[in-house]
């Protein structure tokens, strides 16, 4: 098959391990007999730099003309704790994702046996972790009105879903349970939001389309507490924007593999993906930074093409890198410490 | 002095743990030569019961014209995932904290040495918790206009807050702050939401008036992250409503004492104490519930009115109970487990 993959570095350390995932991905194709042809567009503080916008038009171009997007990171230090500046980078990632319309963000958090001391977590409440968030991307107080009142003394931001925004992402999270053990979970407040009893209402009338799934509704509250007690509890969760957003940063921790956790964010059209890790400005361009979760984010992207094969030849060099420990300096734990470029080259070579 | 304490017992166990807390609040009064009064009103499912609502105007009144209130739990399974049923206990709740303006509930979460084997988390990361959230809770999404368009196909919610609401609460997280270590966390959304940037707006311009206290400000993301990471590295919280409801119940899991954890909510007036555990119906009436919690907000409350040697005297007696094994049997670990009735005896005889 032939591939467009546009390649949005972004900042810090994005350019360093989107490196290794178009080397690691480039040997994949060749094993397959696919051929890529990567994109590269600006995004981010890098943009912002270039062409004074996050987001520039011919990247959105680019973007949406490309089979996929791989994504580095964005976030500079420069642009930090200050929400009201003229331009940030995030105003360009959330502009990308409406405007592509990567309307269902998935984060799967998984355990690495050899990692799981690295957890805050004791071992053996985390041991046999697997759970996926299918976080809403392109909607609710993110992209609902919001402004102030009263000279600027009130401040409102306004929640809203439609019935067919819920459906879509509702149905992602009941695919993906089909294809592992069955169990949704779908978290709301349907206690106290109006929307959140939408949430409840729409998500009830799609359980008899998939009467083998077992689905269970849990409030924000409960599910942030759960989480760190029994992570092992979940499978398959889906959400909103805004949870989504505190719940999947909440999970990423427990698995003790944070930096090693890729990501999708799906589309209508084209598809994202993209390590959940930041920019990590001060490791940017000294070769120190684990390019593992970005090769991994290249496996969800062949997945998605639905080449599973060349997505689990990705994943096994990654396991063999771990157990043999080919690993950057965060992961060496006092043994011999690998290079960004040095892990990238050895996962290529054993694709 | 004399106190009316209106006292609301509500569902499951809390008649049993309220007992408790009142028995070792005659004690410590007894000791002091205060006199109390308690005022008993009905609350939560049991209210529904009786007069078919859970905040009957009655007990707003005995609340409203007390001194304090303590609350015990409401909840009851019938009531249960049926976010739609025309009568609900949580409805009671998110009355009476408006009808009474309790605006900022105060939640401590911090750890005994003795129990730190019963957290999820690792010893060596919890050793030493000791932080304090101030959660908005009369205002937010919980009380902003909310409803459906579109025959019922789009739901909305608005999160509203003032300058003024966001200055009383952060008022309460900057004098606490100075009475301990003079650190402030304020979470937010400033990155995405109005309302957040208000409230970072305000905050900042408290600053100058605590110039002794350092202030930080986090995205509400980050924090769910870093509660589970490094819990030690935060002592006062301000934040929303509706993060605060979801960051406190996740703060109250990593200590291992969540059954242990008092709160308080205060008002412009008359304020409330109450233990964070649920009404626990399966333990209804079996003389099997830890009354710890809920004796520990007696000692709040206590502190609330500036007894801040009568609040010492109960957390003395809480303390020497759990070193001497004198325990429910969710703490009893195979030892000897005694009965609810049993521990308040042993507390307020310890008096
Ligand atoms: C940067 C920020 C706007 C963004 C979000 O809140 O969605 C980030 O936290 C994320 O989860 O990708
Ligand atoms: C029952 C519910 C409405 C309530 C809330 O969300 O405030 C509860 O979760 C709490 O934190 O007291």
């Amino acid at each position: 098959m032939k591939f467009n993959i546009a390649l949005l570095a972004g900042d810090g350390i994005g350019p360093e391990v989107i490196e290794q995932a178009v080397k690691v991905s480039d040997a994949v194709a060749e094993k397959f007999g696919h051929e890529i042809t990567w994109k590269p567009a600006l995004t981010g503080a890098a943009a912002i730099d270039a062409v004074g916008e996050p987001y520039p038009d011919e990247t959105h171009e680019i973007c949406a003309s490309s089979d996929a997007v791989l994504f580095g990171a964005i976030g500079h230090p420069k642009f930090d704790n200050d929400p009201t500046a003229p331009v940030r980078p995030e105003q360009g990632l959330l502009k990308m994702r409406k405007k592509l319309g990567l309307f269902a963000n998935v984060r799967p958090t998984f355990v690495f046996p050899s990692l799981l001391d690295k957890s805050p977590l004791k071992k053996e409440r985390i041991e046999g972790t697997d759970l996926v968030f299918f976080r809403e991307l392109t909607s609710g107080v993110y992209f609902g009105e919001k402004g102030r009142k009263d000279d600027g003394n009130t401040a409102y931001d306004t929640n809203m879903y439609t019935r067919e925004e819920i459906t879509r992402l509702a149905r992602k999270g009941f695919e993906a349970a089909m294809q592992r053990s069955k169990k949704l979970c779908c978290v709301d407040k349907a206690n106290v939001m109006e929307t959140s009893r939408l949430w409840r209402e729409t998500v009830q009338g799609l359980e008899k389309e998939y009467p083998e799934v077992t689905v269970s509704y849990e409030f924000v509250d409960a599910v942030a507490m759960r989480l760190v007690q029994w992570p092992k509890d979940y499978d398959v969760l889906i959400t909103e924007n805004l949870f989504g957003d505190v719940l999947t940063d909440e999970a990423s921790v427990i698995s003790g593999s944070m930096g090693l956790m890729p990501s999708a964010s799906l589309g209508t059209s084209v598809s994202l993906f993209e390590p959940i890790h930041g920019s990590y400005p001060q490791a940017a361009g000294k070769n120190i930074a684990n390019p593992m979760a970005t090769v991994l984010s290249a496996a969800m992207m062949f997945e998605n093409f639905n080449l599973l094969e060349e997505g689990k030849v990705i994943r096994d060099a990654v396991n063999k890198a771990l157990a043999e420990g080919i690993v950057t300096e965060d992961l060496a734990e006092g043994g011999k410490a690998y290079g960004t470029k040095e892990v990238g080259d050895w996962l290529a070579a054993n694709i």
